[in-house]
């Protein structure tokens, strides 16, 4: 199958080297993958053509105009007609692309998206997911920032396509569900997460829903999918980032603080080096737009060749294994039975 | 100034050993400590007449209830009123002790603290705060779980309270207190947040409000308090566990995985030693009940000697710093003035 992916040639701090870059490492992997690139045609062409073979899958439509990175979702909505942010997410909605991908405004992204591609059938809310690495399989987590509010019904979509990501893109034959709370027992938390507990309990879908997990699960790997709403989400991911950057700068400083410790990492490189391999955020990096009727996927604005190469893989395994097929097929089983009702949400 | 700290004895995994020893400990940095040691006295004495000199400043008194780890707050109040835990907290009421540290159930000893000792004039809640590494210096964090549910009102209390504990306990001269939120700008969050924004920016008190913080600001080291509600704060401490434990876990199997990896290891060993100190969670072990009137220091219940020694001194430090006096004084030129009244909370 042959995925043409629609690129936002200007979003991002490194725009338009690292989407350019990153479609060329993209198609190492996947060499039928094609492009539509939209952008400042002037600045675009030289790079395109830096890479042997590009320029044959790609065709760049000019625009000269783009997102800025600060910009609030309602003026881009409003203003930005014209942007290579918003003619990529067109081209989703017109066919000519199976997913759009954009290191922009994510704010401005998801309005957009919203905007023209409206949501699933049985979606109220998208929600951002991404992938996250644990000492077991790799975790999704959602929602990371659409939602700062969400009532129990928005948990329990999100759950839904949370399982269904992680069966049909990671390939988890029956993933485990889990709502993060500030303990397991089932009295803990406020009324939306009981309340979604109650929602996942009850539904006759086929989820092997684990209960409630706690911030250390995520990264435990205790569960395949972790559920929470965007504000914590948020929160949560930046917290493990920030984390992660301590000690990645600490061990570095370490290394670097004597001759012992230099001469220690030379001889132990090797073995650092898987390490640093298993954690490279860039590896992680491409955000779902789950619930949204289209393809789009978030990079990280200050990410590489190689992190907007991962975030155009995202794009492609989701389109290839028709998973938004599959999240409408599940919500129609929720729907069509005496299974909450998410149209009924009032939470 | 001598302390009295009234210590747990049957709380916590390893109780009563680490109890025993963490109270060695901390003498070795302030030899003029004296305890009163609540618990199992058949137990306890063999214990500590294995440290030297500790009997002579330790009065231990025998009871044989605790409170099991996973009581309900509920029951732990109604059955445990002759538990270790709640005769430590008595003991404060008493005025025999300045400070109880317990390692035991978290929202049993909440649930004692508030009911035994009341809240601080001007305080609605208690929460609870952390100290947590940075880039920079050490970041006072709450609040960790105690309230799930926030008002705006609260989480102005809480900017006050850990402004307070930073300058007192910390002695940082002029700390920068931030919301944390989904990111910097104002309009970012919900209503909650942008309100108590509000009230940290119009409050006429001497409170260095530097705004919304994110995630990563945390580890970053922006600022000296991050206030946020008790759901996200236990979630964003949880991840922040996890992941450092993840790194560690996997630091220690690269190194581990060939024998170019254990050698780099040895020869870097003094070096990384100096990191490992600085990330021992031990040393950061001691969350404070801030607005409790009284002292209450809860441990992590897996921690060993070393952490509980960490606690006991968290306490300590907060008793010789007359912090809560401080408090009240801040907090009652909150309610003097035509600033907003707490007691007219209804966020």
């Amino acid at each position: 199958m042959t995925v043409t992916v629609a690129l936002d040639g200007m979003g991002g701090d490194a725009a338009p080297e690292i989407v350019v870059a990153g479609a060329a490492l993209a198609r190492e992997r996947r060499p039928d993958l094609r492009f539509l690139l939209f952008g400042d045609e002037a600045r675009i062409n030289g790079l395109v053509d830096q890479h042997p073979g590009l320029a044959e899958v790609t065709e760049i439509r000019h625009t000269p105009d783009a997102v800025a990175g600060d910009a609030k979702p309602s003026t881009a909505l409003r203003q930005g007609r014209q942007s290579s942010m918003r003619l990529a997410i067109d081209a989703v909605r017109d066919g000519e692309a199976g997913a759009a991908v954009s290191a922009g405004n994510t704010g401005a992204l998801m309005a957009m998206a919203i905007f023209v591609l409206r949501t699933l059938p049985g979606i109220d809310r998208p929600a951002i997911a991404s992938v996250m690495p644990s000492k077991g399989n790799p975790v999704v987590f959602l929602d990371l920032g659409a939602n700062v509010e969400c009532s129990a019904e928005h948990l329990f979509q999100f759950a839904v396509m949370g399982e269904v990501y992680a069966r049909a893109v990671l390939g988890v034959a029956k993933p485990r569900v889990g709502l993060l709370n500030v303990g397991t027992e089932e009295l803990k938390g406020d009324g939306v997460v009981r309340r979604a507990a109650a929602l996942l309990r009850d539904s006759d879908l086929e989820i092997d829903y684990a209960g409630f997990v706690e911030g250390t699960d995520v990264t435990a790997g205790t569960v395949d999918v972790v559920v929470t709403d965007g504000f914590t989400g948020n929160v949560a991911l930046k917290i493990a980032e920030g984390t992660a950057g301590l000690f990645t700068q600490a061990l570095k400083d370490a290394f670097g603080s004597s001759w012992r410790g230099k001469l220690g990492y030379l001889v132990a490189k090797p073995a650092l080096q898987g390490l640093r391999d298993r954690f490279d955020p860039r590896l992680y990096n491409g955000a779902l737009f789950l619930g949204v009727n289209g393809v789009v996927v978030k990079s990280h604005g200050g990410t590489d060749a190689v992190g907007f190469a991962s975030a155009i893989n995202a794009a492609v395994d989701f389109v290839s294994q028709g998973t938004n097929a599959r999240i409408i097929d599940e919500m129609g089983s929720v729907t069509t039975d005496d299974a909450p009702k998410p149209q009924a949400a009032n939470g």
